[in-house]
């Protein structure tokens, strides 16, 4: 060990720590640890004191790839579309430099900016979330394929997978919840946090950009289930079983990071994004019996395994035929035609919603907010939820009712900002 | 100690410790241990086996008064009121004691009733808090006004303090959001246990009863602050600083639970409820002055002190004037108001919501679930409330939009039901 190192390490505070954890950090290593050199570096993003009680809790937002992304999925999202009001790319680009300085803040804990105690002018930040945790945070951008139309001269910069997303075989699209000129997926362990960064983000977009929609999911938290087993959908169902572990890089790579091959340079380090929010008819489901509801999935629903085996990661081997001949799978269950052959594979990133009862019909209106992501939506999603939207048995219980594609952008450096590859 | 004493403790498990808390248990004692005596008795509610993990994450439903009220409040409420479509006392006493069995068992994690695994049936269940521990799960029944209408030959039992809520002020309420025959509090640390209680409390009400309205709410999680400071609202203030502290059974008889002055004895053990949904002009307040904002509620933002002092638990001094001789805090200000004189006092457990964008305004659709409870509304949530209404410097940034009354009825001991005093 060398006289300098030594230095640096006797230095090393748990702030330190956390800061260094900014510096081109991606959301896959936080809480893996490990960190062996030290490069002390300004940071515009210290994480706050009460960041400080719990490292673990806070995930860095700049790095080559956005958070949110293949970071393990949090407790709660709140999600969102803008429309941009201003046609001149120039605002664009403050809009997102305002965003990635609020965002790199507010993940680690902090307000949108320094508070400036002026009792005359409106406070810098809304407040709600002062003395809350990071709660790991993940704020996430990405753009639709209306950004690319003639407001800003990017059309040729537009993404040859960021195809407008097909309507497909019994959707009920409602133009209101789909779509929209850029995305925002905030994600959280904590809804007040996650409902703060997206108002502040709103807050900041304010004269530029204006809501288009937005929609607040959840799944178990994880002190419900501190056994960490596969969440389950309002259907009663596992939900992600057979979700790629996005931890193994290389896996990460093949499904869900841009890739030369069909994108351009600008998207390296990005991905895109399939939002489908989908209306669970749960009354319905409710009144079928368990063996419809597991012929359906294709699998058992207390365990989660395959129709007539036992374990939840059991091999599908959707070939298994009962003493009839007859597949014990059916071909048009969830699972089976999801499978695509085991050949087509997405990030699935998924939440469920409730959004109290629907007066028209006085039912529940609750359901998936699907999220995945892929590297090229044309040979991925579009093809998995074709066959799906075609044959899938789930459809009866089930309606597609906001849809959206993105080009989520690549990750910050900082100093840089999100989009500076683009604009 | 006698010898049945010590059989009994020698075969004391945990399993028959939260038995026994189940039996006469009061949510107010959960976690505070202390039991001294064993008297093991076959029970309806045995905790899951994930719930036996974690003591303190049950909340026995059977007691003298019913859980969620005096309860300390859980990070997120599952709300709504049923109308019955029943004109039959004989239905509505089967309902609330399906009811009665089914919260006993979800309070402790079990589903709603022992699964009977007969595939060509519908689940008993629908199996969405599988494997998920208790997370404090409490579910609250009270009566509307209207259920003592001519349908069930009640309307004698009807009591005073049940009265028809008055339209206050600038209220703008819309009726869909409004009273309803019952309602149903449900709470807990986790989104989808709370989710599934209710649902499944839907479920089992139908033929019988309808959903009139619904709606979820959250705070900050215990998690997000462990140093369990005051929450704040969507505003960014502290919101319960002065709320009472209910764990004083004194103070409780005094403000919460029902009394023979005013009660009819059947609400012996029960307290009345009033709901106001709150919309809050998050856009309109963000834009106002730090200034404004702290004049508005009478307190310091950061610290929620009052204004002029350092400590959130300062005394107000409501008298103190600056060197002009203006009042330091504002008579109209939110907190001036709502003291009343020091002599009436609420029992506050209200909750944020946010229910995405307001498709005609484009705006946050954001607000607080308002719920206080209280012995005798005429005396204590009324007036206090039409004294806000009519002067409350807060009404700029909030309209009040939903609004219902509702007498909680009194907790059910094992083998007895909820409403068992009254039907």
């Amino acid at each position: 060990m060398n006289r300098q190192t030594e230095t640096s390490e006797k230095k090393l505070t748990r702030r330190d720590v956390l800061k260094m954890a900014g510096i081109g950090g991606i959301g896959l290593l936080v809480g893996a640890g490990g960190m062996k050199t030290f490069f002390p570096q300004p940071t515009q993003a210290e994480p706050s004191a009460s960041a400080a009680a719990s490292k673990g809790d806070y995930i860095p937002f700049y790095g080559k790839n956005q958070a949110g992304i293949i970071t393990p999925m949090q407790d709660f999202i709140s999600m969102a579309a803008f429309n941009l009001t201003t046609s001149s790319l120039a605002d664009v680009r403050k809009l997102f430099q305002s965003w990635t300085l609020a965002s790199a803040r507010m993940t680690a804990g902090q307000p949108v900016d320094d508070e400036i105690e002026n009792p005359h002018l409106p406070p810098v930040d809304t407040g709600e979330s002062i003395g809350l945790a990071p709660m790991k945070l993940t704020i996430t951008f990405g753009l639709g394929a209306s950004f690319f139309d003639d407001r800003f001269g990017l059309k040729s910069k537009k993404p040859a997978p960021l195809v407008d997303m097909p309507r497909f075989n019994s959707d009920e699209i409602n133009p209101d919840w789909s779509e929209g000129d850029i995305v925002v997926q905030v994600c959280a362990d904590d809804p007040q946090v996650a409902f703060h960064a997206m108002r502040n983000l709103a807050r900041i977009a304010r004269g530029k950009a204006v809501l288009h929609w937005m929609q607040e999911g959840f799944q178990r938290t994880a002190s419900a289930d501190p056994s960490g087993s596969t969440p389950r959908n309002l259907l009663g169902f596992k939900d992600g079983t057979n979700n790629p572990i996005a931890s193994e890089p290389k896996l990460a790579d093949e499904i869900v990071w841009a890739n030369s091959a069909e994108s351009p340079s600008w998207m390296t380090g990005g991905t895109y994004m399939a939002m489908r929010r989908i209306r669970m008819r749960i009354e319905v489901w409710d009144r079928s019996s368990l063996e419809d509801q597991e012929a359906t999935f294709g699998r058992h629903r207390h365990s989660g395994a395959p129709i007539g085996k036992s374990g939840e990661f059991d091999d599908l081997e959707l070939g298994r035929k009962d003493s009839t001949g007859k597949p014990l799978i059916a071909p048009n269950s969830h699972v089976a035609l999801a499978h695509m052959d085991g050949k087509v594979k997405i990030l699935r990133r998924s939440y469920s919603y409730s959004n109290g009862m629907d007066v028209k019909t006085g039912q529940i209106n609750a359901g998936l907010l699907f999220i995945c992501f892929n590297r090229d939506p044309r040979k991925q999603f579009i093809p998995m939820q074709q066959k799906l939207a075609s044959a899938d048995r789930l459809n009866e219980y089930i309606t597609h009712v906001g849809s959206g594609l993105y080009a989520c952008l690549p990750g910050a450096r900082e100093g840089g900002y999100i989009g500076d590859t683009l604009f």
